[in-house]
Order: C-alpha cells, then structure tokens, then sequence
C-alpha cells in the first residue's frame, strides 16, 4: 500500500517460488513478529556475500577457504566426485554413502546459453589430478544432453593422465514403477543392464 | 553445510510457508544473484521495524502518521469500515467499491487465548465516532465465532452513539457452486434471503 511495505514486497517477490501473495503474507508476518528477527536475518543478508567464498581447491561454496570438505582429513583424497554445482554437492554429500572429495564445476556445457569449456571449472580439476595424485574421478553431472556432453568433456580433458574416471549410473530410479519411468530412462537402464 | 549457510538456511526456514527444502533453494539462489539484491533486502529488512508506525487515527500501519488512508481526502469520512488486521483491510481497499475510511482491531476476541476486550483497538474507535461525528459503521470482522463476537462487543460498545452500525453480509459466496458451500454457509444464506 505504502512506500516501505511495497518496497518490502516487491523485494521479497523476486526469490524464486514466491509470488506476490506470499511475499505480501511475508510482510504481514514480518510486521506481526518480533523486530529483531527481520534485523537478524538482514544483518545476515547484508553481510552473506562478504562472508561466502569459493574454495580454491574445490570452488565449494563456504565461509572457509580450503572448504570444510577440502580440509577434512577423515575423507578418502584420492577420490574426487565431479558435480554441476552446489546443491548437487549437497546431494550427493549428505546421502552419507560417499565419503571422497568434491569439484563444483558452476555450470554444465551449453552452447545455446553462450556456455562454453573455458566457462567451467575444469583446468583447476586437471591440476588437483596431478598435483594430488587423484586415483579415481567420478563424473556425477545429470543424464541430460548438458551434462552428457560436460562428463564427455572431462574425459577428454583428462586424456591420458593416469586416473581411472567413472560416470554415475543412470536407469529407473529406486522406488519407482517402471509405467512411469519415460522411454529414454527405461532405454538406458535396458542398455547398461548387469548380469546377476 | 558451513556456519554462514547454514545460519542463513535457519533464518529463513523460519518464514512462514518456507520449509527446510525451500530455504536451501532460496539460498542457492542468494548466492548465484546479484550480491547487490541480498544487501538491498538485508537494508530494507534492518530498518522495517523503524520505517513502519501504527496510524494513531486508525491503526493502519505504514511509513506515515496518520497513515494515507486517513488523510485522503477523496474518502467519505464519515463512514468507517472495522477490520481484524491489515491484510483485510488491504483486501476490502483493494476491491475498489469501498472508499470510506477504516478502523483496525489488530485482533478477535478469543478468551481461548486470552484476547479480551482490552487487548483489541475498540476505545479509539468509540472516541472516533464521537470526535469526527460518523454516520455509518460498518463491521467486517469474518463470520466466525471470535468474528461475530468481536461484532457484538462492538455494537455494545458504540451504544446509544447516534451512528448507524451494520454488518457485512455473509452466504454463498459468488461464483462458487451450492453444492460446495458448507452447511453453515448455506443456511445463513438462507436465513438472510431477501426479497426480488
């Protein structure tokens, strides 16, 4: 209605999944609560790119460099999981089976979207091969055209450095029903079947 | 996953309407944007509490005293429309039939959680009425139990003031089918059939 309280929606109407409705329902909560939460959690937004970096070795996100999964000594540095981006990370790190390194590329390749090899993080990923003698590296980008063409890319960036690199498997995902998985998922799982 | 994330993961899961999940997104999102937008919100949300007073006329809030309802001269002042919080009297304003002035309750009662009379924003009404001679109020707390009682306690508030006092009509609503309206609706509407 008024200058502050429009500005405040149309501010919070920009984040991703919120809508005018809901960010005018955020106002009104924010109104409704106490003060020092909105200037809590502005502080924090004010401050949070400040306070995020990219880790050198990995570009994880975090507010250290080395990150906290480049610096912990319990996990296995002699493998290395190759993934798109942060939340991916996330993803596969917090399903607790896979206890090895990360490297965030930012992005996959995308000609269409201007995205092309030297806009990803891959050099550094070289690098971190040799300097770290990596034994293993998995390329767990998505089974999309993007992410087929990025993990094809890495291979050949790698040539023939001595590390063996794998490719997260695709196929019907666990849970599902095989009548709603799509044609190229049930052509892929038929392709790379295992004998038993 | 690190402090400064997950702090900010906390901060916003907090928000109503926002889980764990979309917090994470919404952070992701932070952090790919603009630094300049994050920092723009974190401002706006340190100063809200600051830049946001009650009207001292009608309770109203927004960044002016008395608020631009109230000194909008284009409205009929002598008609005042009684709501329980802001959203509803954003919701009657913006309907656009409505252009008389507004009285907010901020609140019902509700002795259940130990809302009474004094907690709600009825002795300013009362003083309004007196002092700016009102010829109509009109009560739009919603039809339920707390709603009803908050008309009532109104009516027997204002007295024998020399002030018309009615209630906002309830039943089916438009648009929707009789077959949807639940029992209560459907036999208020026909309690207050009118004649055609």
């Amino acid at each position: 209605m008024t200058g502050a309280i429009l500005e405040m929606i149309d501010l919070l109407a920009r984040l991703p999944g919120i809508g005018r409705r809901s960010a005018t329902r955020l106002v009104f909560h924010l109104l409704d609560a106490n003060p020092e939460y909105a200037q809590r959690l502005g502080a924090a937004l004010c401050d949070f790119h400040n306070q995020i970096e990219r880790c050198s070795e990995c570009a994880n996100m975090s507010d250290q460099n080395p990150c906290p999964i480049c610096t912990d000594h319990h996990r296995d540095d002699k493998t290395v999981c190759v993934v798109e981006n942060i939340p991916d990370l996330w993803a596969v790190d917090s399903g607790g089976t896979y206890r090895g390194k990360f490297h965030v590329l930012h992005g996959l390749l995308s000609p269409l979207d201007g995205i092309g090899p030297d806009d990803l993080n891959v050099d550094l990923l070289i690098d971190r091969i040799k300097r770290n003698h990596i034994g293993e590296v998995i390329v767990a980008t998505r089974p999309s055209v993007e992410g087929e063409a990025t993990a094809m890319l890495i291979r050949q960036s790698i040539g023939a450095l001595p590390v063996k690199v794998t490719r997260i498997a695709s196929g019907v995902p666990l849970g599902s029903e095989l009548e709603y998985a799509d044609a190229r998922t049930l052509e892929r799982a038929l392709q790379d079947r295992k004998e038993m």
